[in-house]
């Protein structure tokens, strides 16, 4: 986006009966780029909206950030400050100017022709209908499937193995990843906020992350992080029709069942093993070495070492004495 | 099908055992459609075989009408009456002969050549490997990914945002409606009956209404319905691999979390909320502002403003004190 | 292969501080192929990991067998017998040389063009995009969808529907069954084996049989078995994103609503009913007209005739008292 729009952007804002809280001469920032406070830099536009991100905020090199009239007080008066009765909201419409692609499962029809794929990725394996954006890493001994599709800024490893119809963007795929048939790697996440009976998605600029060695089932589905990412650690094993929302972290050899599904940013330990059809609430801690049987519904955090059963989950003994 | 065609199609029902109920020549009535009692018009053919619906049998159109014996003597004797030992069955089979199409996941192999598209559809965006029947209207930007399908007398209205690798069939999609990659919307439903160990598929000729500002997640699938349809409100959400029945209909601004099932023809209100991996049964209703938990199944009739969770479905401070 | 790769294999294993058991010349064995006790023949490689597969052993016909220290008194003296650690594993491996496709989801690059298949297969039915491997039969009256993949050595009988973007391998698909849009067949299993933190996956080299007059659901996913086969019977029926995992055999006339998982090796009698979402443990013996209920988790064997309901699932009296 070129700076003219940008200060469009900033004038629409403001426009929108906020406030600009200091006298900064706004139309001299160059904004770069939106995102949180944490990953802001110089010339990054940020906002905050709860007292929770007060160390973060902190920290923050961002030079505007949106915010309430209540909070505005803890911000530092160097900074360029927009007050809005819904920082979130306002700050969800700045993002759809910088990632246009952010809210939807669009394509850029921006794509290699056939030619340039073999003169680019030389010894790649790739069947029919590829389709690949630019800017797309792809490692060695790699073998591609029919239909695929990968999205601009991906980057594939090394040995990695992906079927027919997969579908990947804003991934980063390791080596030795082996992605079956049908799988949607990266989808913008499922978020939404609803202000006087009107709907507002809620943007997806975060990435999945799937570390070595690991494998993603037919047609599962994992949803990419809003502005942090979904990860998958090493070894880690999904089985078919898997659901993993926004902002999942998955530690290392774990193995999921099939029609699994976890709800967005929950993070999960090493080793951890979860039966077909378990389902795990959002925003949880499930620790390391876990074993959770198939079809329980884990509505509260879990700690190391603990096997778990039913819905709510209990201790599995428990579920065993009170149910013979 | 020409009227010739129709004709035998009688003859073949009349031949099975079944009786020509009065005295009209039924070889010079011209067939023109099948369907239900309340849809059918002059020269359509329906039938009767629930007591439940003698009140739309009361108000048919219909010209030809296939019953039971037992139930022939609700219908005015100005109809040509069919009487049959399977009344359903043999309407399934007429079915068949008008639309063929009504059994199976098929397309038709008649399709516009790209140029075709790019002339009809000025400004539309598309990807690779579009495959589009004729007869669909499609509206203004609207943004389409590779591998759509869309079938013949499918609407899609304007802003709205197609995913790739997705299936469309017997559908409307209205505006700012926005398809995940790999959806699969009005497929047929899930119908059979054995009689005699022998499976007739249901016939589905309904369609799949998609109002205003609703959002499909990747790889869900919404049947469509058998005769009726299958509806979402404006602004309803439905995340991953959630599955929707043929014949149900959902209200406006509803939110279904990942892997969520409604079953088939289960009415479900406004502003309803249903966690992950929830289950509905069929042929309920739900009411307004109900808010389902993760994993409930919910077996009965739910009203206006209730919180449920648990399986069976119970009041969600049940849920709460039963499993401390 | 060539029989030199297989001396090779052959050392391979012996170089891993396996043991060969008796005199015999290794070198002068010309292997053929690898598989189970029961299906091995003269020049077959198989592997004896466990006592309950004794039976088996005293009647294989198979050349060489990989086995442990303790169970190699079990075997004739007249095989080769090749003792290793990880009996299993070490055949896993010498699988993978022998079929280089029966761990990961792919394509063999090894398809027919159009006019080929046009020339070979004719009369067929078949959309855009069709990828079609060599070797496969393809019945009269066939009905092919767009971006159809059937891979090599599959079977498909007369009067078959295949909707679009189904992918088909391993399989045998007999008369008049009906494949839904984004359905996966004969995918590898989902099997690992972590060895010391390292990583090790089952092949499974089994197909899918669905017999006669079946449907498969939309996006429903099929594994293959690992060395014996999934089955179906016939006219059984399955809706959408149902999950069959390797080994899985069902019988005729079952009915299985959206979202069954079925685990791994369970088998399945006929005319069972399942309801959505309703989950059934791996390695179970479920018997003849067994009515499953919506959401239930069955994790013990079932008789005939049963009704069960509920998770642990329960008679449907019970779950129906315990409930009110």
């Amino acid at each position: 986006m070129n700076s003219e729009k940008k200060k469009y952007l900033l004038h629409f804002l403001l426009n929108k009966n906020n406030i600009l809280f200091n006298k900064k001469k706004i139309d001299n920032i160059f904004i770069k780029n939106a995102t949180d406070l944490e990953k802001s830099k110089k010339n990054s536009i940020s906002f905050f909206s709860s007292f929770k991100y007060l160390s973060q905020l902190k920290k923050t090199k961002a030079s505007v950030i949106i915010t309430s009239d209540g909070l505005k007080k803890y911000i530092s008066k160097k900074k360029i400050i927009i007050i809005s009765k819904n920082p979130d909201l306002d700050f969800a419409k700045i993002f759809c100017f910088f990632y246009p692609h952010s809210y939807f499962s669009k394509i850029s029809y921006k794509n290699l022709s056939i030619n340039e794929i073999k003169k680019k990725y030389k010894n790649l394996n790739f069947g029919l209908n590829f389709y690949l954006e630019y800017n797309v890493k792809i490692g060695k001994d790699v073998h591609i499937g029919n239909n695929v599709i990968i999205k601009e800024n991906c980057i594939i490893g090394n040995n990695v193995v992906i079927g027919s119809n997969v579908i990947i963007e804003n991934s980063i795929i390791d080596d030795n990843v082996h992605i079956c048939d049908g799988a949607v790697i990266g989808k913008k996440g499922f978020g939404f906020k609803f202000i006087d009976d009107v709907c507002y998605r809620i943007p997806h600029i975060g990435r999945v992350i799937i570390n070595k060695g690991c494998e993603i089932g037919s047609n599962s589905v994992i949803d990419r992080g809003s502005i942090g990412d979904t990860i998958l650690g090493e070894d880690t094993f999904l089985d078919n029709l898997v659901h993993v929302a926004h902002n999942v972290h998955i530690g290392k050899r774990c193995v999921f069942a099939a029609q699994v599904g976890i709800a967005g940013s929950t993070k999960i330990g090493n080793n951890v093993t979860i039966g077909g059809q378990a389902g795990i609430s959002g925003h949880l801690n499930i620790g390391n070495n876990v074993k959770i049987g198939g079809k329980s519904g884990v509505i509260k955090n879990v700690k190391d070492n603990e096997i778990l059963m039913g819905y709510p989950a209990q201790p599995f003994r428990e579920f065993v004495k009170n149910n013979k």
